[in-house]
């Protein structure tokens, strides 16, 4: 089936079978169909306006694709490896359909920036919508955050217990993540969305192309400037998979969050069952799969990341043929992120917070040490003083097995005579969260504000 | 020497001495002793107008700090491992300077949120030199393209001659990268202009701060709104890396070109001998050693970026020490494209472009097949019909070994009567350049307008 | 359909839709069928001997495997998304079938233990093929080196002119990569053969278990020690995912070297057109597809070992979620390595050499000018300073446009008086080749050696 | 000072003071300097066999090279950026010293064969260290191991309690691990431990040189068979990378581990107050600084992986010069991993186990269910049966607050009439450590056998 081929004029023998299936891209490039086909009519509409293409041309094309996308929707589309892909099987399909016409849509354009066009469209279309699921997310956790506004539990660094925190205050660190997220997200947008349709094979045209009427049909904000690059780079796909992996490695950290909670010796939170798997051995097992393949799939993304910069290093201009190995690590990558950004936010719908566990968790870590340094400072002693006081009472009272705020006033006193019995009110988990009442502080009136802050920009 | 620790009176025996260097990070963290202060500063600042701090101890630490600074500069500040990093470093010395108000300066926040402050100003002044080295190259290659506004030279696609194009459109080519690169970096700075001070450990604190003061004394843009967040994440440390990856990758994409047009089968353009380095064994050679050192150095950003971000993955919230290691890939990054691009703008200064080699290549390869196709296009022919036509032609020129331009009317009219006198003039590579006049074409007149376009955009 | 799961009773909601199809994975782990009836027959077997399953249990299991088997291999089988994995989808086909045999089938194993035994035996056999089509390839190669013993042409440092070399010995450095690449698959292969099964979940089982019977049933060389590690590492799967991406980088390398050497300026070789594919809109093309998409997908393999590294960082023991997530990767790794070698080996049969041409080269780049210094160095002059002497001669004759074979002998005693008429025989490329005679070097007969020593090898 | 490069001659202007800063590599590769000198001993050694350099010269040299190395050793020599590399300052420096006797030892022989030659002597001794000190890591984890073979504690998977299993079991783990490390460390040393020297630049020599002999004296198992190959592949430095990723990774899961047994919450462990840091401003803080550097630093490790392999994909043969930025990732992972294996033997030395509490964690988790599910099992109830007994029993538990063992025998007989008195004994702890008695499993008899061979095999 030699004369399948776009080009086969210029050839003594056939590709081979095996070459066929290693080159053709079809398999994986037939979900662009219908942005392939959306740019097709784009292109005919322009090329009618320069005057290259008859209104009747147009007419027969745009009955053509029409028909094309009824067949590919309803899957009765048979797509052929011996078409390469999705472009020539298109065009092919029209071309039995209404004969020059199709013939004549491939006029000023090229494969090359068709596949570059085609992949922009679908781009912007998957950061249209993983922007409205971050969002989706965020609110899932705005919801969490406002129930648990004032939940006390022990904030960690280094895995130890560091100083009080309400459990609203955590989750807000990942709305913040994921807002700066968001940002990426449409900061990239910027940069897919410009027409790389009408840089031909590398270097324009000799038709009198519109390229700018064409931006204006399909929504893109401006043209590619320069042909060679219009063809040649993907740095917006690999800026959009080092966008995508750092929604993930930010997942990760919260995968990895939710899963310790759940730990039986942790216990501070429960996933619903909806969202667990059991054990086909241990009969008593509830396990958190979702996070813990999250966790996984981070991997899976900085891995697509990986992928796509090898694949630009050191290529030369223009297109080459390695760029068709863009596709399935970009497609599985805005996959993945959807399908985790959409399950994610159902999954934290379905938390249960155990607020007496959190609790009994920050007194057993002498959280409130940094409140008996603050306290002291502000009686006068300087910060690097009070610390060393404050390290001494800690290690007395561990050695007693005690939290600090169980020794008496008079055991206090020993380690500095400025402590006096207000001292108490700032050894509890409330009095310390109360005080950190500034700005992104823990406080729960801060926590609220903050709350309220992230709704008027989702809103907005 | 325990006491010198900041944190020693909890600890019953001293840091090994292994550990002690394993867990050090004032050999590379020095760097940011400048920024250390100019936040210690602010902080300052803002403490005492918040009450925390007194006048005169504010005249103190300034004073204090603007000694040390000049230590600093004139390389007579000793650094100590046991103090284990920077902060500790000035700290301590600034206390041995000035007594108790150096203790008090560290009120109100942590090496935590000090830390990230520190980054965030040193990551910022970076990219701003970054941001000018860009304009800096693509000056270099705006000269470099306006000399050959209309050299003709073969375009490429797959290392095959493809069409012809001109050298100054090539090196636009590079110029809409770098203009992309600099678009995300200042995107990256936005999120890297926020401060994280009055964050403390990890809670906020108990001092009545103000963060915005802080915030604009610094010229940061905004505050971090949530603590946890503010002291675990370097999202933007990550992000700042991939943007730098994408020039090293554009770079190594145009070394790799350069490095081609230099072998001697190729020579297309020369070198600036200052710029190449010869051998210890063979007297005839002339290396290209500066592109092959930025295609390698590619590596090293690309390695830094995913160290970065295993580094991150499934870190729980909030400081853990992993993140001391986010120092070293982010200076060496900063440091390698600091350098890269300030050699690269003055290495394309030094390039001697071999006209005749780069026509004489078009020549040799059918690069005008597709003029002659559009051509019978617009005789009526349908484009793929054309293409058969041509493939046709190519077949039997190659196999005489000649170029189309060589065949004769009547030969040519075998393979389509539509074939008129006029072919000839679009058969010339001047011919051909000049019919692909739309923008982003490589028509000598699109070359200089994009020329003009970068050259007001860059003095904007 | 919640009773489908193996571990449901203790479960008080189902899983819902969308976790069920997040976390499934008998897409893609389907493919391991044959290998877990394998393993599965083996386990049986060894409980059988171990007088835990009867006589008549072990036959039922044999029959109802066999139909299994079929049903497989003629695609008879539905693969139902509830049954989650391979696994269970086995299991419930082969209990409809046989009833409770089939349940006991799974007395003294866990799906943790079985999957790892899965994807051991799995990944032995892609090995062993890899192994062969490497040495396949090495043949193709050695073919090639044998009809290119003495054609010359330039060896490339810095792809500048270096000296000559022959074509074979070019071909045989590739020979001496894939023998390191065939040595490192068969030492990972000892680490993928030892038996994780009898691990059971993570802490081995309560049934009188022969672990040792069970490997020699399968053909491994060894057991695991320890049950955690055997359950939860997947160390193996990524020292194959590295040396794969050894492989392909190596074949990047050769991509890159054939793409150059048939871009028309440099013009080495011809590739056969049944592995090149043509353009779309430019009718002369003939682009080297297969090695641009080796090229690019040396990406694909790299991102793949970074994606299992990625989720392995940090994972605690002993079996995780996260570890479903190294099937993918791993798949089609091996895939990815087993077409490209396979069809590499047709590929390079297919590859014509323009010996002419590479002479041309050699003769263009002043290739002789080492063996020029070494003349001097033999006639007594130190080999630091005949290099300098040579290179001034070389500076003067590319000033004039010649080679040095083309200064006149009075001209070259310019430069040295140790220059006599012998010279000439060592400034010509045969003459530069011949004089390389140790093991190694680039001489004819060398590179006979070399092919004659490797052909033994693979023979052996 | 131009004439200080090795290859001026052919060059009109000097390189820049940018570019001789850019391309210098002395400032990395001076820790070279022993392993270039035992290199350029056995060259001269050979060459004087071969019958190129005199007796008086060969006597010179050693002389010569004696006193430089004292020189180093003391840090007596000053390395100069002018002389680009360590290779250029040694030479410079013996030629000082012994005038032309110096110049004639690089007959025969290139930079490019000298550096591979001088890398690979010093990873040979790399991994030689790296290998020991795995070792000694192993051997604390054995005495731990030893110490706890008994020690029951919870296993888990998911994160959730699984069955019981021993502290000495799950140490072995580690052990096993480190074992497949030293295994790949071992096969990567035979790949490194061949001979590059005498592939000069890229050809061969055209000297009588005896490659053997010089293989011989280095300790060499073989030589480089090609001598394009020998100078231009980093294979060996990228699977020696991959490998240390591994041991990082192997690491960061102990590190991990260690660090979630350490938080409050767990409270497995204690780590020795030597091997922690405290906080600046929280007074009580006892950080787990340095498994949570190591965990960090795995990025760095598998940052410097990826940072060769973006390196060498694509590079044509033979040597570039973008093989100069293999050292310092290479470099530094050496460093890092033999600083991290050093650190960690002694920090495993230094852990408290804290035994109650991790029984008591075994008590909480339903530890035993499974041994309750093999206990019907051996009653007769098939496998897939029995487990869903179990489950309902612990869901009926676990509503109850209480754990199997807590039911009373008619409760648990409500469940399978086949429960009866003797169910007790597996359903502690104890018990169903002790059934787990084969190869692998946690049964402490097990553990012991299993620290008896790891003590045995690495006396041998």
């Amino acid at each position: 089936m030699q004369d399948s081929h776009a080009w086969s004029g210029r050839f003594s023998e056939p590709v081979s079978e095996l070459v066929k299936k290693y080159t053709a891209s079809v398999d994986f490039d037939k979900r662009l169909a219908e942005f392939d086909i959306e740019g097709s009519l784009a292109h005919a509409t322009m090329l009618n306006k320069a005057g290259v293409l008859s209104d009747d041309d147009v007419a027969a094309i745009r009955q053509g694709m029409a028909e094309i996308l009824d067949d590919i929707r309803a899957g009765r589309l048979e797509w052929s490896v011996d078409l390469e892909d999705v472009h020539m099987n298109v065009e092919r399909r029209l071309t039995d359909k209404i004969g020059d016409a199709g013939k004549r849509l491939h006029t000023g354009r090229s494969r090359n920036d068709q596949v570059a066009t085609d992949i922009r469209l679908w781009l912007r279309a998957q950061i249209d919508a993983i922007v409205v699921l971050i969002a989706e997310l965020q609110q899932s956790l705005l919801d969490l955050a406002e129930a648990n506004a004032d939940t006390v539990m022990p904030g960690f660094t280094h895995l130890q217990v560091a100083q009080p925190v309400t459990f609203g205050h955590h989750m807000l660190a990942y709305v913040e993540m994921l807002s700066r997220d968001a940002e990426r997200m449409t900061d990239c947008r910027k940069r897919v969305n410009r027409l790389p349709l009408g840089a031909a094979a590398l270097a324009g045209t000799t038709f009198p192309i519109d390229r700018h009427y064409t931006a204006q049909l399909l929504g893109f904000d401006d043209v590619c400037h320069n042909s060679l690059d219009a063809v040649s780079d993907r740095d917006f796909a690999i800026e959009f998979t080092a966008a995508a992996s750092l929604v993930m490695v930010h997942l990760s950290r919260l995968s990895e969050e939710l899963i310790l909670w759940m730990s039986p010796r942790v216990g501070f939170i429960d996933i619903a069952d909806r969202f667990c798997t059991g054990s086909s051995i241990m009969p008593q097992k509830k396990n958190p799969d979702v996070p813990e393949l999250v966790r996984g799939k981070s991997g899976r993304v900085v891995g697509h990341l990986i992928a796509l910069v090898t694949l630009m290093k050191a290529q030369p201009l223009a297109y080459n043929k390695d760029n068709q190995e863009d596709k399935e690590p970009l497609f599985d990558t805005a996959d993945t992120l959807i399908d985790t950004l959409r399950i994610y936010a159902d999954m934290m719908r379905g938390i249960t917070v155990k607020k007496e566990a959190m609790r009994a968790a920050v007194l057993q870590g002498f959280a409130t040490a940094t409140d008996l340094a603050d306290y002291l400072v502000k009686k006068g002693l300087p910060f690097r003083d009070s610390h060393e006081v404050v390290a001494l009472a800690v290690r007395f009272a561990e050695g007693q097995g005690v939290d600090l705020a169980d020794l008496s006033l008079d055991k206090l006193r020993e380690f500095s005579p400025l402590i006096e019995a207000d001292v108490f009110t700032v050894l509890t988990p409330e009095g310390s969260l109360a005080q950190r009442d500034h700005v992104g502080g823990t406080a729960p009136n801060q926590v609220r504000a903050q709350i309220a802050r992230h709704r008027a920009r989702l809103a907005g």
